[in-house]
């Protein structure tokens, strides 16, 4: 971690401060889920895609779920108004032993107000030993995300 | 149970007999999924509805699941040849204290030699204490059944 | 239809009137969904299940659906407070050549002032030609429900 | 496109015929899936990230989709032996009016033989209109898939 650890929270935080002042929908900032979970998600690179942080909600109770990174990318808010949106979130867990991963796939719609709301459904896999148990693996559910002002 | 026990045994029994001479794409008879469960579905009443019973397999890795009643309806095969159904599975567990129920979703599909499968997808959940915690709860899946000859 | 259909009228009548006096969590009377569906629930029989319309709310942009019938059932109220539950819904639709099909499966969840709240996720599956053509007949989303006074 | 287009092909080619002397499970090469589509994966790089193309199956029944760019990643093989994966499919259409993005998370897995299979769930997104019209937006599915030698 180190220097790249501190160089990613000073743009983090350059991205917030940016992005009430850009235009709509970019995934740059801060957001809130329904079950209030947070995500911080850094300025976009040439290509759209993004990186950030995903913070587990006190009221998930899931405990052992801890700060983890996400990757992901969306569409070119300068073709569409409300762009689609993916990600994937690695989880870290305070028992290393299990590997967690989520997918996000949802949609960034504005209001009438210029308020924006991220739509997504998402999958959460487990890790199974074998095929057998692969079945079992997955979870999935939906969250609605708001702009943290 | 009991004497009831025994009538729906018998009438099971029967169901798996029949459905051979029968027509094809009605749920009656015994079923293997792609992951070794099987399951025994009655003879319809007059509103394609039906009952029966759910085994999970041996390979499931999930021992606490037993023996297990279904309740469900189809299409009516006079009206469509490939038609879809529902049911669902209100598990019996070990540990009775969890409560958990699956809902599948299909359609069974004869091919061109006369050959029967079910294509299914299905939501399982378990229950949770509260709103905060229901996130987790839904697990998903599909499964293909062929017919137990 | 005619009389069978008067009575049930009638007797849903009869269940949106009585749910209010009831325990909680039957799911018995009038709901509305987050995205301006209703459904009304008539009185559960012996064995807690119960049938029942929904209708499709006017911003669901599915114009074709039409008042459809449900049925379903649940956990028993006196075994459980916050009874799971499922339900199937087979769409009526202005283009009859279209089967559809929805499996909800959720859990009602009473908070601390006695407020009910469904929380379910659903398939909606759209009958396929062929097995080669089932992988794209499935859509997956979630609705919250509350109860219509 | 031009020369870096003729690079990627290149890397892939390369890729395909890497990945048979290389350790098991890393998803770089040619996979075929259970309804027929293709997929081609490039080398990771250092943080386990691949690049490459999606071909949809001559009988997927969707003759719009067309060879579509994926971007994902991997856990890393020297870690655990049956790596989780995520990857984005961004569709290519012939109707360029449409947005259709699908995510896949899934597992590897080798049996005794070295055979190697992924199991995935995946989402597909349409982009819709309005939060009204969201909910009808997201198909679900499974695939599975074998490496092409």
């Amino acid at each position: 971690m180190g220097r790249s650890a501190f160089a990613l929270v000073l743009a983090l935080a350059l991205a917030v401060c940016a992005a009430s002042a850009e235009r709509k929908c970019l995934l740059s900032g801060s957001w809130r889920s329904d079950t209030s979970s947070r995500m911080v998600v850094s300025t976009l690179n040439e290509d759209n895609r993004f990186s950030g942080f995903y913070l587990p909600g006190p009221a998930a109770g899931y405990s052992e779920l801890l700060t983890s990174p996400l990757e992901g990318s969306q569409q070119d808010t300068e073709l569409v108004p409300q762009p689609t949106f993916s990600f994937t979130v690695s989880w870290r867990l305070q028992d290393s032993e299990t590997v967690r991963t989520s997918v996000f796939l949802g949609q960034c719609y504005v209001d009438s107000k210029g308020e924006e709301t991220l739509h997504a459904l998402w999958l959460l896999r487990e890790a199974a030993d074998s095929p057998a148990e692969d079945w079992k693996g997955t979870r999935i559910g939906t969250s609605t995300f708001t702009r943290i002002k």
